[in-house]
């Protein structure tokens, strides 16, 4: 049996919804970190949880985000990544798999969960994606179209993404060493020279952003037949 | 001053929403149609809207969609290109200015159809398009990630797309020439060897397309903050 690490990106200032911090803010009378938690925290395959908050959560954390012994905050970093590698120094180094989550996906089904950490188990990376329903248009910095991708072969990227311990350590330490930064785990794994895939997301797996993502997602929780 | 016709794709469906007639669904009390018609009808330049419905709605058109003598319904097609394609047979042979809209978004803001306009009537070919929030990954058919395309030379497109008469007319011949088809007029218009350029969208004009896009065009039409 496999042994997961998940770490929990909710360094986020939530600079789009006026200051508030995104991650403790309500969504069906729980907070959006809680909800992000709820589906790693169900699996007996999860032996730690490391959460990367801003620096003033990590010194008061709420009571109920430790009531799970396998949870620990961190002192997230200014960027996403920045957090992400400061949580990685606290995974047990007996970790096989590492899987990141956003905390502001706070509506990740649990399938969605057991294929990314399932695949990484068998040795591969993979982020969760969904197809794109946009027609995506290239344009050249004047606003020119350039071309229109073929839509069949675009993926939207989601979390959780899920690697092998090995290569998702190795990963950020050629970032590191590089001086590479990115917004995305998949592609720091890529830049390092794995090869990374795509496992099927959920369309309902949204990333709260804003209010009116918020609104969306209190429509989704509340069963909105798609 | 410029002439302007105007045609609004509402062949559809609605197979997404279990084969209910999506452009007459109401969205805060009035049909889709009529708010997607509305900031066309509100316009002087306009001097012609061919709305391209199902043959069954052309033979007995409801009587608010004829009530502004500008308005004609054609009979749509199996497929978008092909109700446009009969729009356009019935646009007045005067006209300068093409915009081609879709029934489905409602929401579409009046700033937003006047930079199209605009622009068409300068003689440019344009798009209305946001930019792209997710990571958009490219994949091979094995669902390999090939690469991260650069987000910030991305756009979603939207509609009204809006076209120098004659540069329409031309494009749709070609693709008929040509056994070309696409789901996109801005793509056809491409394929015709015209230059096409993105126009600032609104991330508020969203397609709807499924109950779930209902319910948050609700919640925006409700004045939801972003």
């Amino acid at each position: 049996v496999s042994r997961v690490a998940v770490i929990i990106a909710a360094g986020g200032s939530g600079r789009r919804m006026g200051g508030v911090y995104k991650p403790l803010l309500e969504l069906g009378g729980e907070p959006l970190l809680a909800r992000s938690l709820a589906p790693f925290l169900a699996r007996s395959d999860v032996h730690a949880v490391l959460v990367a908050v801003p620096p003033e959560l990590h010194a008061a954390p709420p009571a109920w985000l430790l009531a799970d012994p396998r949870v620990k905050t961190v002192a997230g970093g200014s960027e996403r990544d920045e957090s992400v590698r400061h949580a990685l120094q606290a995974v047990p180094p007996d970790a096989d798999v590492i899987v990141v989550h956003d905390a502001a996906r706070p509506l990740v089904p649990s399938e969605v969960v057991e294929r990314c950490i399932a695949a990484a188990c068998a040795g591969r990376s993979v982020v969760a994606a969904v197809p794109v329903t946009d027609t995506i248009k290239r344009i050249a910095g004047d606003g020119t179209i350039l071309d229109t991708p073929d839509r069949s072969l675009l993926r939207a990227a989601q979390t959780p993404q899920a690697f092998p311990a090995a290569v998702l350590r190795a990963a950020y330490s050629h970032a590191v060493a590089h001086g590479i930064r990115a917004t995305d785990d998949a592609a720091l794994v890529a830049g390092a020279g794995h090869t990374v895939s795509v496992v099927d997301g959920d369309v309902e797996n949204i990333k709260v952003t804003t209010r009116l993502d918020l609104a969306l997602a209190e429509v989704l929780l509340a069963g909105g037949e798609t």
